[in-house]
């Protein structure tokens, strides 16, 4: 009853949106079970030493250098994976967006970048991902949230409105694809992840990272790797991760 | 206390999707208290009945043709109301896409065509009714709302996403302007409305409606007038309008 | 349509819980329209300024010493009302316990005393209520919600507990009865109302009083009032009032 | 930074209402890591044949009898786990009741029952729980939720009243423990659970275990588990549990 019983030899997980944080932390996580990863960005070279540091330690990853909001270009990705590589088992989308204007200063245009960086390539990722998984009655796909997908905070429209749309689109799968089997899982991130960004912007809170103050990408992709692993009589849909001093 | 209080002599309701059913009877609705009325489809010959009603009926109003997802429009509307017909009071965003595709068959030009209709093009009429609010410190903002707005059904990844993105805007637009002066609300309507559409699809449902079984568009406009009425000690962000007999 | 069309001559409002504050202004409210209206305190004695005021204007009412925690007493009371005084039309459930204390202060005592009040209590109104609407097919029936109902948070283990469990039964109550024609509704006041309590606990916020950010319990009543005027074909069954200050 | 550093020898893992399908199967898991387990359930005997497997498995569990209502029972069982077996590293809180009455049928009796059995001992255990956790800095308490503790249906005034609060209680307690170091999480069982009960009541949905169409035990026990091995900066407060193809 383990949905990844008949597994075939080659497992691939897919991390669309593999930065250097929670994205390249899930990659490793997924190479360490013996799964090839494919991880993708826009610029192909920022994936380089994610790939040379998982095949260094005995994994296997490919990257990928690919605007996730193309829709051509996302099935040529998917496509080449499954043709060339091998049967996709995990799908995470793990782009996100955060950024902050008062909705008076919120140009359309940003307005329209974040909902294709973080909804619309998610619906892509997310299709792409039923269309392989469909067919053969098993996989899983993971959204990653924020507090933003449950709360639209003040001068948070276009963030906000992209992650409630992701979840929107996930929850939406979930009812869909369940049935199916395939697991459709949202990870609520609800606090600052440890990345260069925090470090840099919110050195106040990135001193608190000593006694457990930000998420540690490796225990989230800890968590995503558990989901992966959930039977089938018993999937999560939606966890929260949040630091134990976080306020929520 | 009452927010309009200090209301100019000629106050502007402007109503951006003001179709036959819904948004046409909030146009009456305001009309009937006095107000002038701006509706808004994307062909301004489609205004012509509802434009002639109101004025038969002793009220003011104007009709423009305008395409709510072109943020050139959406700022030219704004302002020539504002210039040559007085200041907006109320701005009711009324647009909808309702679709329902499975996730596999929900096309990438429907999925954004949807959130362009139902959510973009709301984002543009609620920074466009802020632009000009703000400086006066009073105003109204509601966006209609849908079952889709709380809950990603299957095959709705699309409307359901744009619906999940417009409450984002309008929980985000009420935390930010609300301490400004401006009450933004969000009317979740769950239920068929009494339109062409429902009676021509859903012939079943609509039998239902001489015992109440569908929406009036005149008591959903009577809720939103009602709204606007509140005082600002006593101000509801969200709502939900439903037919006595429906499931939730 | 309207669900109030067949109102016999005498229709009455119940009031559980009429303190000085917003169940007072919601008696005067229905008293106002024509209601006999029915009040109800622990101490019969607290509402004879009420009764008083109201019949002073012309509004007929009836005060009723009454434990709502008690269900014999609650039994009675209902049973005296239809017998002796009119057709229940309305009844509002407006008891709250509000208190604060960290988790490990919260003696068993309060913890159970606070849902007796703001829970059990409300299960027996909301109870008795059904039982003499259903037959009849008609009927209103309102809880007063708190911010409390829909968020756990800190040192609120007792209130919000029971908060959380009053819109239980609201949600319940309205998915049954809804189709029997009853209409059930629950009111999330968030934000401080206009009381004695938060006149001399909260000067500072009550100094908001003048600005609007505090609730005025008349415009709470009138809220109450306008539910009940909804038809039946578009009932709210939540909505919140807070103080366009408050933060939320 | 793992919460569990400096544990003693003897942790102990306390699960109130161990009862033999999903509070038996957590009781297994946490004997199997080494915990000693203490179970509880109304009458002591019923434990006896859980005590037994787990002790022939080579691991530690002792039995009490305890009504989990009962104040002065709760508290003495804590003191007797700290003063005479060890440390309680995690507490589970598994008592359910489920019932199903139309508000009228539903008598005060069963509405008071319910409560105390499914939310007034949790806060019971919960406050135990704080009292021994909070000067230590570390434990993990964890909730068991239902679909109704979401969602107040028809016919669940009790049950979803009693599973409301629990929630409250759950969020209260974490908010203001997670900041003391003590981890508060709340599981959601959204489908049928692998018991007698539901072997017995419902044999259509019972013939879907083999397909994983309802909740194995061992599945959600596995959960809890990882819950506990979460991180101080990655703690999951809520999570849903559902078979693949329940709906939603």
């Amino acid at each position: 009853m383990k949905k990844n019983d008949q597994k075939p030899v080659s497992k691939v997980a897919v991390v669309i949106g593999a930065g250097d944080s929670t994205g390249g932390a899930i990659a490793r996580r997924f190479a360490r079970e013996g799964y090839t990863v494919v991880a993708t960005r826009r610029h192909e070279d920022a994936l380089n030493p994610l790939v040379q540091e998982i095949e260094a330690s005995g994994g296997s990853a490919v990257g990928f250098g690919c605007d996730a909001r193309d829709e051509a270009a996302m099935g040529a990705l998917f496509s080449t994976i499954e043709n060339e590589i091998g049967e996709i088992s995990v799908v995470v989308f793990n782009i996100g967006a955060n950024v902050r204007f008062s909705i008076i200063e919120t140009t359309a245009r940003v307005y329209r970048k974040v909902w294709e960086m973080a909804a619309f390539a998610g619906f892509l990722a997310g299709r792409e991902a039923a269309r392989v998984m469909v067919p053969r009655g098993r996989g899983t796909v993971i959204f990653t949230g924020a507090t933003a997908s449950l709360r639209g905070g003040s001068g948070f429209s276009a963030f906000s409105g992209a992650k409630f749309a992701l979840r929107a689109l996930a929850q939406s799968m979930a009812r869909e694809l369940g049935p199916k089997g395939i697991h459709v899982a949202h990870a609520v991130i609800d606090g600052a992840i440890d990345t260069a960004f925090i470090r840099d912007s919110f050195p106040e809170r990135y001193a608190l990272k000593e006694q457990g103050g930000i998420l540690n990408p490796e225990h989230i992709a800890e968590q995503y790797w558990q989901l992966h692993q959930q039977s089938m009589d018993s999937w999560t849909h939606e966890l929260d991760l949040r630091p134990w001093m976080e306020t929520f």
